[in-house]
């Protein structure tokens, strides 16, 4: 029976056995004082997930619960807590700690800080043996800094995605001058994707989606697509060369990509920010490929607290849903999905739900 | 005898013999109402000239006359020219035309023009089969916009290098933020980083100077650098992470770059501007690279009118010279100078001289 400083959860024991979950129980960080106990109610599952648990990214720290689109209830704030109260329902993301002190941590860029980024699943908790565990569990503790509180408006289901795919999609837009007048391209139709036509859109831009073929097209236009580009039809660049001001690459794969293409879409010194964090090696890129319209190529990592606080407020505000399917949490439900995301078979995200039921024996004691 | 429509240059014919110059007569482009004819007086070696006429960038049009970094008289201007007049020094660089009417044009992008690229030698010019020849000749004639008076301060041999390696660094120190308060780091120390060097420290910024060893140190500080990184040296990134504000990669070459070393020393989001084009392959390069720090790669292209104006006088009102060795033009100094250009054996740029020698027979009859 869990402590008031363990949790229960979902646990991959390595990446040969990456569809096998067993529940267990592992123990949380020790509580300090600015800590945030929360009860998971609901956690999206997220691409990295799946590059995580396979392996894709590199060796990790088995055995890991992962899950880092979470919303829950706060059942237990830190005595310093002043950003989170009791009883709220809030949502963590895929990152849950920085030094908070540094230059970036001070400057909206907590999520590039130099000196410490917990992962919210994965990492080893500062001076400690304690590896943080993810949101396939039955609870998630970490400083308040990384806990929001989730408008009434949104449904706990939906919302749930938002926390990473949402603000990965996000704050590049934001940071890179998204709005109206601009046109703005989302390349790769997937979780993350689905959130940039969604956000881009909201935020006033000009927005296309650039998909291989035209098979997504219909939802692209749900989800506010003004255009649609598809890269396998011949000729696919020319009517669009020098004509966007910014285009975010969600692709989770570099395979086969005609990268010197995608760039002439690119209006003078506009960029290309990649959020999808691809598996393979790279192309090989010159200088040559950039000097046409000198632009830029860079990549963007999640976004900081300020940006996914006016997020949601965006999401609320304009009644923007995620396309969630729900799946119940347990041995036989994650099988499935990630069996089903390896495969891209989802339209555009799961979330996990029915925590009661995966978690209600033996209950953790009341807090 | 050359007529009006001719000049007299030295040409190579392929990759194979570029060290031999053969002095030839050619047709240059008819003259327009916006044309000016500039009679030569010195030409920097610029390292596109080697690129160029040892095939490294691929085939081009021989036989070739190279050499885009002019400075010399305006003998005849067309009725419509109003930005130059006859007899004045001017400049004139790697570009000697663009459409003039687009929206990169209208906006001081026209070295971005996506309708028309005219290089200085070796493009057709639009409407004729008459290939540009550069600089290493007596004449060249090309549209006002790309015609530069040059302030009387700076001297002919010391302000050719400019018009093309000069602007080259230039260009993107103004158009990312150098200045007052910036850290900008200036990697390779040749003759655009030389350039580089001297311009970021006019502009204010905190200057370093990035090199493979301590070999140009001596050097880099007297053209202005505030400090020196050696990248030969173990660790030699590491006090500078998360600190530069924008670098500047004048290098020749990629290889044995370690380029994810490089982009550590990156503020967030500050930016990687590549202005030399290796020959060869780039580096494999992945999202993952940029997204600790979310930091932009890109490249530059030359500089627009405007810019170039800017340089020259900011050149004349802080008496920036660069650093030249002169060359006097001829079948003898050109193989000299390339031969030594290859090896990297000049500090840091030739400027050719003595044209009225070279081609002082025949004469070209006066203007």
């Amino acid at each position: 029976m869990p402590s008031m400083d363990e949790a229960e959860g979902f646990q991959v024991d390595s990446a040969e056995t990456h569809t096998q979950f067993h529940k267990r129980h592992y123990k949380l960080k020790p509580f300090e004082d600015y800590d945030v106990d929360v009860k998971v109610e609901a956690c999206g599952i997220c691409g990295s997930d799946i590059h995580t648990i396979t392996g894709g990214w590199g060796p990790k720290l088995f055995p890991l619960c992962v899950g880092h689109e979470i919303v829950g209830t706060a059942v237990r704030v830190g005595p310093k807590v002043t950003l989170i109260k009791e009883g709220q329902r809030v949502g963590i993301g895929a990152q849950v700690y920085s030094c908070g002190t540094c230059k970036q941590c001070k400057n909206d860029n907590e999520t590039y800080c130099p000196n410490v980024i917990m992962d919210t699943y994965g990492s080893k908790w500062p001076g400690t043996g304690i590896v943080s565990q993810g949101g396939y569990g039955s609870h998630v503790r970490v400083h308040e800094h990384w806990v929001f509180p989730i408008p009434e408006k949104l449904a706990t289901t939906s919302v749930a995605p938002m926390l990473c795919a949402g603000i990965t999609a996000y704050s590049p837009l934001v940071r890179n001058g998204c709005g109206p007048g601009k046109k703005v391209g989302i390349v790769g139709l997937g979780g993350i994707g689905h959130f940039g036509v969604m956000f881009a859109k909201a935020l006033g831009a000009e927005t296309w989606a650039i998909s291989r073929t035209r098979a997504k097209e219909a939802d692209a236009r749900k989800l506010g697509a003004d255009g649609f580009i598809a890269t396998a039809e011949e000729g696919w660049e020319k009517s669009h060369k020098f004509s966007f001001d910014l285009i975010i690459n969600c692709a989770n794969s570099s395979k086969g990509f005609a990268l010197d293409k995608y760039l002439s879409l690119l209006d003078v010194h506009a960029k290309w920010v990649s959020v999808g964090l691809p598996e393979e090696d790279g192309p090989s890129i010159k200088a040559q490929s950039f000097i046409a319209n000198g632009v830029l190529m860079g990549a963007s990592h999640l976004g900081s607290r300020r940006e996914m606080l006016e997020m949601l407020q965006l999401a609320a505000d304009k009644g923007l849903q995620s396309w969630v399917e729900e799946i119940q949490i347990g041995e036989d439900g994650l099988r499935d999905a990630v069996t089903r995301m390896k495969k891209g078979d989802i339209r555009y995200r799961f979330t996990l739900t029915g925590y009661d039921t995966a978690f209600s024996k033996p209950p953790r004691p009341s807090l």
